[in-house]
């Protein structure tokens, strides 16, 4: 069992898995530090991530693995991994081509609250590419 | 009832709480792009994020909410909140002195796995304080 002591100064890695068997994933552009996205990994994502060296995440709405890329070919190549203090977190810093997010920007996080508001977005970059043309199913 | 089209390409923030009323909250220092660490909040927190303008989250630990830096001093200024496509994930972007983890780092992101492993962990950061100075209780 380890302690806490073991998990936020060791350097053994044992990432926790939450009770449905995931953990948070963030992307990250590896040259801009821009965040990608975030998803979830199981145990057999995170192995596959570290054995190809490109991202896999598990899909909750599809309840299966899922390559990113694997579709769209907007694959995420893996330069690091790395985890949190409490080892229930990680954050990938991946090397990508452009348009990261299915709805067509280069990161999902393309809105942003106006400042002064609380329920007004404002779309914070351009998209990249058109979605349209990619994901034909 | 907001449709797939107005969550993604829309302009009003309608932010999803999961199952146990959480969202997660991803603070990404708005400098250096440095993804500090990543927690949760529920309707509560992030109302008193928007309101205040500093980072409060809901330990799920203690079950409460939590105001960032509230005993260490450490706060985040919150200079833009960013969602992601589908609304079940924010990044923060935030200004912030130094030290932001509790066990001495500026980021809870200190370790990545060793390339070539799959268990061992290395440190790329220094500490930037020391917690026992900081945390009496």
């Amino acid at each position: 069992m380890a302690t806490k002591q073991n998990i936020e100064e060791g350097s053994e890695f044992t990432p926790k898995f939450d009770d449905n068997g995931l953990i948070p994933a963030i992307a990250q552009d590896a040259k801009t530090g821009e965040v990608l996205m975030a998803a979830y990994m199981n145990r057999a994502a995170l192995d596959l991530t570290i054995q190809t060296g490109y991202a896999t995440y598990f899909s909750r709405a599809r309840q299966k693995l899922w390559k990113k890329g694997e579709e769209s070919g907007h694959v995420q190549k893996v330069e690091q991994i790395l985890v949190d203090c409490d080892q229930d977190c990680l954050v990938l810093k991946v090397t990508v081509d452009a348009g990261q997010c299915h709805v067509g920007y280069q990161s999902c996080f393309y809105r942003a609250l106006k400042k002064g508001t609380s329920k007004e977005l404002e779309f914070i970059a351009e998209k990249v590419y058109n979605p349209k043309k990619i994901y034909k199913k």
